[in-house]
């Protein structure tokens, strides 16, 4: 056996998720609970009804390339040869770790607090993996001067997600113009950024930041999954330099071959009909009847600024893994523990609300009422 | 970058197909040319619309993982748990290889002429890859005897596809039999062996032989793809005994999260109505006209056992990637040229016979009129 995979260890998002009763007021959720718009499905059955289901390109439908190159119009990204579609944004993820890097020299920089996928990923190919936590005094607000301080000689690919999963925080447009001109200041080898924009259509701040409208050496990773409530028809995409690109849809082929072209052509439909971000103002009004939540419960909260999640501080000295089987057994409300997305989350707990506001607060009452009494010295 | 990314070549089977033209006799097709059956994306519809579309559990639907261990019913493998359902049986594949075989190591065995994949997915890992050919003056059958005398100490992974692609042989109980008693008196480290099924559904002789059926040390691949024309829905699975089943769906749970929620639907809904052998009767009639276009073409050929191939000789001589482009230029056929599946296969093209009968049979004659002009010496 491959001693690599033997060392991974499961999943602790899992494990709290699995202590879910039918009656649990579940914030653990990492995907939406609104309905996808079956328009969408219905133009991929009839595709498969006039066409049947073929194999596309190894790079995926070339109309539903170009229609993604169209829609975000990154430059030096605008054309269908920088996009590759995938299984999902996870499999992009991968291919883009495999690829970049080189197991024997490189490293891969991740800010935390992060899904804890990229770690997972670099581990199982033998890459090393440098991280680098936000200051929590700062809400875990993305610095620039903590991630370029990070970079080492072997650093060739940063990841960050924004909107952010776990915190909610979105990067803004100044601090990834700082980050974009101290790399390119570097000079020597370039250091990649993978800006993984899957809660893109879930920002709710005005001056986000996008690293390929201002640096030539990134990637993006998206899907439709969070975006069109699809997160089981497992349709994303990587787009990267036509360079690059290539590459990718290399490692992609001999991965999984090509994507689905069921899903393909859902998602051609999605583009070709502008429904791209069809959920948006249901997930804006949402998030403003969480952020009054957030202030009546009175928990030290992060006020997200984008994705679905809402982050809220234990106690000082309480453990978010205990915290968390505690909420599950004695509370009934399932939420993530902090310490999966890094260690400077420990006091952190990750909630989800997609579930019904009425949920969302009855979570977070039992939440506050947990943290008063579990409190260490009470 | 990845050396190992750098290093991969481009695939000459696509760098032939690519060559088709309007119109083209194509018998460079890898995929069913028949419709899918739409119950099957119907049933997918109404579960879609009923629950959305959202993940499953990594390993797969739980319904789905018992239809499929129930189908086969292979000793040590007939429950859900060792069931990983993935994103065609191109992701099942991968999973294998990597988990199975520790790259500091391990070596794979590639049974040849064998589909490029399985030798180009280990270089992606590093690791070592051996092969062993099987011999043209018995048509390419499977042979214990070469494959026993190829494994070395650190053989940990045999690959086999049978029904196979290309070659069209099938091994026989026989000779399963044979290879799995002397794999299980070697004693120490157990040697596994995959057993590619994807043309299972397509096996035209009554003693093919199953390694699940016998040996303990069995990985089987599949997928509805080639069985039920639904090569672009990316369904496939894996089979294995519990503890190797656990890892590979950590492996898979990285590489791609879980498969598509439609597609699972899909694929239960072939296996709750009994449909996986829907097609099978079709190509069975249609290789028997395969059989007699064979002989009537002259060419020195190998009758197709299983799959839905046939493999014709080309005259001494001839280089098999240049007859390949000679035949698209000149003669407007698409034929895959046998060294794309090893040096053992360098005087073959490799024939699909999905395309209309009339089609084949043309385009036997068309290779046939190619070999009597080129065959050097005239």
């Amino acid at each position: 056996m491959n001693p690599r995979v033997e060392h991974i260890s499961g999943s602790l998002i899992r494990e709290i998720a699995q202590k879910r009763k039918p009656t649990s007021i579940n914030l653990g959720l990492g995907e939406p609970s609104l309905a996808p718009n079956p328009a969408h499905l219905e133009a991929g059955m009839r595709y498969a009804k006039e066409h049947g289901l073929r194999y596309t390109v190894n790079a995926g439908d070339l109309a539903l390339r170009e229609a993604i190159a169209a829609q975000y119009a990154y430059p030096d990204m605008h054309s269908a040869e920088n996009v590759c579609v995938t299984t999902g944004s996870q499999e992009a993820t991968y291919a883009v770790i495999k690829t970049l890097l080189d197991p024997a020299k490189d490293e891969l920089l991740v800010v935390e607090p992060a899904f804890p996928s990229y770690a997972k990923m670099a581990a199982l190919e033998g890459i090393e993996v440098r991280t680098v936590a936000m200051r929590e005094e700062d809400g875990f607000a993305f610095d620039a001067d903590l991630i370029l301080n990070a970079v080492t000689k072997n650093t060739r690919l940063i990841v960050i997600c924004s909107p952010c999963n776990p915190t909610a925080r979105v990067i803004d447009d100044a601090t990834v113009r700082r980050i974009a001109a101290a790399l390119e200041a570097r000079g020597g080898d370039p250091v990649w950024v993978l800006h993984d924009e899957i809660y893109r259509e879930q920002t709710f701040v005005a001056n986000a930041g996008y690293f390929a409208k201002v640096y030539p050496h990134t990637i993006v990773t998206n899907s439709i999954s969070k975006s069109n409530a699809l997160t089981g028809l497992r349709l994303g995409w990587v787009m990267a330099p036509a360079r690059v690109a290539a590459s990718l849809v290399k490692v992609h082929a001999w991965l999984t071959s090509c994507a689905d072209t069921f899903a393909q052509q859902a998602a051609l439909h999605i583009f070709s009909s502008g429904a791209i971000g069809e959920h948006s103002a249901w997930y804006s009004q949402r998030r403003d009847g969480v952020a009054r939540a957030l202030a009546q419960s009175g928990l030290p909260h992060i006020l997200p600024e984008g994705s679905f999640y809402a982050c809220v501080r234990l106690p000082e000295g309480l453990k978010s893994l205990e915290a968390a089987h505690e909420l599950a057994d004695r509370y009934d409300v399932i939420a993530i523990p902090g310490i999966a997305f890094g260690p400077s989350f420990e006091s952190w707990l990750r909630l989800s609300w997609v579930a019904p506001p009425e949920s969302v607060a009855e979570g977070l009452t039992r939440i506050a009422t947990y943290c008063r009494t579990a409190a260490p010295g009470r």
